[in-house]
């Protein structure tokens, strides 16, 4: 079987086509092999891949990618889909493990249509290709394939809504797995149970309550009854919900007993499905999930809200030992927001937790919920900044994002022992909605304990020099130490200065700056258009300093190392120096 | 009627609770005669508030507001809800109508919980307050009041689905009246229609599949009939949604007839119901219609997309004219930027059509599902910039917001001819996604014929002086030309610049002006963090330049003129030339 005998003569989906279904049956036996050799060395999606092998060579054995257009709802799952459209190598084959993304992606393959990873975009993607299929006179297959985890997104429901109405083929694949990410949460899953019990004649069907006509297929890892059923909607002329019943990582016994462990991993050993050792330790999340426990304890009232992700903000601990306080309101980014504004105007202080950039798929409730309102609710984003990851899971916006949003205070702490005082400020003050925002990397970070007092919108000086000040917001306050001693070498004692505050500006300290420096240079761990340096820019733009900003380009950048991208835009501490010299 | 007897009796619900039933129709009488007699005169919202009188009395007379908490989603259909608690001459009395929004609004009274102007977000924020409630202890109901046409946008389905799951009090009120601003779109209104139909007994109930209890009210326009059925779910223990079938417009013959044109209109003669003379004429909406008028008739592909206002980007009668290439996907703002990605990722050249700043609903989608699949579609945002509009209709964000997003090309033309150049280039080129921004008003344009052709990134030189240089973005390009007038009365001949581009800085042509410029003023018609003048400052901050920034503060202005803010920003002629001298 490791041998990949079948899975390496496949390299288009129409290799598929000419198997029998006894290889049919061997090679998803491969493919799952392939997935655990790939994702047990270097980490990523294991049960939702796991669990949609047989559904993906069932969808092109039946359809004719790319003529037919499948679109995978946030793609974590499109390993299988990968394999079987000419990159098997990328998962058998550990030299090109780094060829291929953990999502899709159109310039790996004509059979990935769009760059996706965040959920619930599906069906609104495949509606656009349905209605310019119709319009351009075709007359192929449009197919969203989408986890049930992902149908609690809003997006999802706008594009369901939309397509309901549709009078020409359009086919929604529900990879009903039981999960989303973590356990599913909302009214839509008991529905969904319903209709799993009763083999899809529940009463008040969703998909039906949409305008979809609708099938059922509880044998959803069976590769010959899965090809049978997706026979009959091929070439449908009417839109079309197929709900597939299928078993989260499915044949790795470690996977199905341990789903959401399971959903994403770090490298594990096969044998016994346990995680190899890495340096794990302390974190952002850590400290953040600390501090609420340690919180939970003397105030009861605590509301800890998560969309769907509580392993990535460090809170199944807490979520078990505090049930009342921990409330996951599913895959549903804007309803969290509107949700705290509710309990914030209820005279609790909820805070809401967001992993890395997902706070973006918030601004209108940010803006309209709750800054508007004044609700003073905590946020929390952790693993900001500049990390690395996948084009879709960017850290890099959020500063920029919310800067020109009223009302709204932005934190961004220097070190541990500042977030803690960062989160003790805000859970204190009553007046503003705080967004927190802690960075992915916590080995950057100075140890230093501030010696002034969290004060809205004061800067603190950490130490006082002349000609050059340097800015360190958040993170980057040690590359401000670090470039510090460089600058001391050339003899400048540079002034080091923490913000702390991302959303204003300490005007006080700046314009006392003007006294004895000439330059003012802003160091940000996010995106420069619209961020923290051009405000500091903008003050100066009449006074005579000069101000460099340094940070993060405005561009989508896919898995670059972190030390490439720093070098790439100047945030060294030797390049800094250098072009302010 | 018009002494409005009853209704000046009522200062708070619970004076409302003293009436006979014979009382109460009389009041439902007098407050549709004070709706119309506001709204007549100064403009607002129409059909909907006369549709939800006798709801909104039989509300207050079954519930026990402020202790229980009523959430009227949109809240432009709040009206009789003022009129109850003690807003009441703010209706009938011409002298008061300026004390009063329209919309919900905290500072007027403690019966609005909250500041409410975008739609579907009654449901989530009600959540919070149950939730909240829950969690203290307390015994209230909660009541969130949805309409079916803000149904379609995906933050209510997060908040339903989130809320279906409760196990204690909440009660939902949709007020179906069969239409949202325009008609509704969708697989969801086929089941609304089912269940009107049925008088609630359909199969495949969306309210239920989403796991609340549910009731049908028929008669949504009969006062002791709506009492008697709220009687019903006073403190229920559990989620229900009560579906209550109103009629849009009741009681004034010329809304019921026409709907569309009488959900918001402006003032008009109340026994006709034809609208008062007013200065219509052109405006960008007007422009960009006759433009996609034009293009039609040569590309039978062009597809224009908007997200349930037709009539706010003037497109009622291109709808008519070309209902196969318009495409109304109801109030489902994210969803149009996916639907538009995949249209354009098809090889069509769609473009979608915002009101002001509702594209602020999208930056998810703009950042994922557009850009970062760099799919070519065109977006047009209109009436833009400082309009003196409510708190909630705010269009001075959008500039900010997109300015951190890769790949996209923003837009702000200066003038008729310079509008339709861009959307000629917009539309011929295929590697981004386009935002062109038009503003509110045209009559603050200049006048004149751009020469310079649009070219990517690309400003234009209007005029070449020196000292200061003016870049007047967009609409302000006017204001650059009056301000260049003044200073040539001080002796100074300032370089004008019209930018074009508000997302990104032509470095060639703004390096050239360090040569015999040493002040650079930038205007933009929006807000000022994160927007196009903090760029410009931060690409001067090494160089010899002076630089001052004009745009509207970052504050949250309600319904203040806009003279009155262009002086509190500084934005008038004689306050620049005052502040760079």
């Amino acid at each position: 079987m490791a041998d990949y005998e079948v899975l390496k003569t496949i390299n288009s989906p129409k290799d598929v086509k000419d198997l029998s279904f006894m290889a049919l049956n061997e090679l998803c036996e491969e493919m799952r092999s392939a997935v655990l050799n790939r994702v047990s060395r270097i980490g990523g999606h294991v049960g939702p891949n796991l669990g949609v092998i047989e559904l993906t060579v069932a969808l092109h054995y039946v359809f004719n990618s790319p003529v037919d257009k499948m679109v995978w709802d946030v793609s974590h799952q499109s390993y299988p889909h990968k394999m079987l459209t000419g990159r098997a190598a990328g998962f058998y084959d550990e030299t090109k493990f780094s060829e291929i993304s953990g999502y899709t992606a159109p310039q790996e393959s004509e059979h990935d249509i769009f760059t996706v990873g965040h959920t619930s975009t599906s069906v609104s993607l495949a509606a656009g290709l349905a209605k310019a299929r119709d319009f351009k006179g075709e007359k192929h297959n449009v197919i969203a394939i989408i986890g049930d985890g992902s149908l609690s997104g809003g997006e999802a429901f706008e594009g369901l809504d939309n397509a309901g109405d549709f009078k020409s083929n359009f086919i929604v694949i529900v990879n009903d797995n039981e999960m989303s990410i973590a356990e599913n949460y909302g009214g839509l899953y008991g529905n969904l149970s319903k209709l799993r019990e009763t083999k899809g004649a529940a009463q008040d069907n969703y998909f039906k309550a949409l305008g979809f006509d609708y099938r059922y297929v509880e044998e959803g890892n069976d590769v010959v009854k899965l090809i049978t059923e997706l026979m009959k909607v091929k070439d449908i002329d009417h839109p079309v919900v197929v709900h597939i019943h299928t078993l989260k990582g499915n044949g790795y016994r470690p996977a199905e007993e341990n789903k959401e462990a399971f959903h994403w991993s770090l490298p594990f050993d096969v044998e016994s499905g346990k995680l190899l050792p890495f340096n794990g330790g302390e974190s952002y999340g850590s400290i953040v999930a600390d501090y609420l426990e340690n919180r939970v304890r003397q105030d009861k009232s605590l509301a800890v809200v998560n969309a769907g992700t509580p392993g990535a903000v460090c809170m199944r601990d807490f979520r078990s030992r505090h049930p009342d306080n921990f409330f996951d309101v599913g895959i549903a980014e804007e309803h969290l927001i509107a949700f705290i504004s509710g309990m914030a105007k209820s005279g609790l202080k909820p805070v809401g937790l967001f992993f890395g950039g997902f706070i973006q798929r918030t601004y209108d409730q940010l803006s309209q919920d709750l800054c508007l309102n004044k609700s003073p609710a905590v946020i929390v984003l952790e693993n900001c900044g500049i990390t690395g990851m996948d084009v879709t899971h960017l850290s890099i916006f959020d500063i920029a994002m919310i800067s020109s949003i009223p009302n709204l205070v932005g934190l961004a702490p220097s070190c541990k022992s500042e977030a803690i005082r960062m989160l003790d400020w805000a859970f204190a003050q009553k007046d503003f909605p705080v967004v927190i925002r802690t960075p992915a990397d916590i080995s950057q970070n100075l140890i230093y304990e501030p010696k002034q007092d969290i004060e809205l919108n004061k800067f603190e000086m950490l130490k006082k020099g002349s000609k050059v000040a340097l800015l360190g917001l958040g993170n980057f306050l040690k590359l401000a130490e670090d470039t510090a001693e460089l600058l001391k070498e050339k003899g400048i004692e540079a002034t080091i200065i923490n913000p702390r505050f991302t959303t204003a500006l300490d005007e006080d300290m700046l314009s006392s700056l003007v006294e004895n420096h000439n330059i003012v240079v802003t160091l940000e761990d996010g995106v420069l258009a619209g961020g923290f340096g051009e405000k500091v820019a903008a003050f100066y733009g009449d006074k005579p300093v000069k101000v460099y900003n340094f940070g993060a380009y405005k561009e989508f950048t896919d898995r670059v190392p972190v030390a490439e991208l720093l070098e790439r835009y100047e945030l060294t501490p030797a390049q800094i120096v250098r072009k302010i010299m």
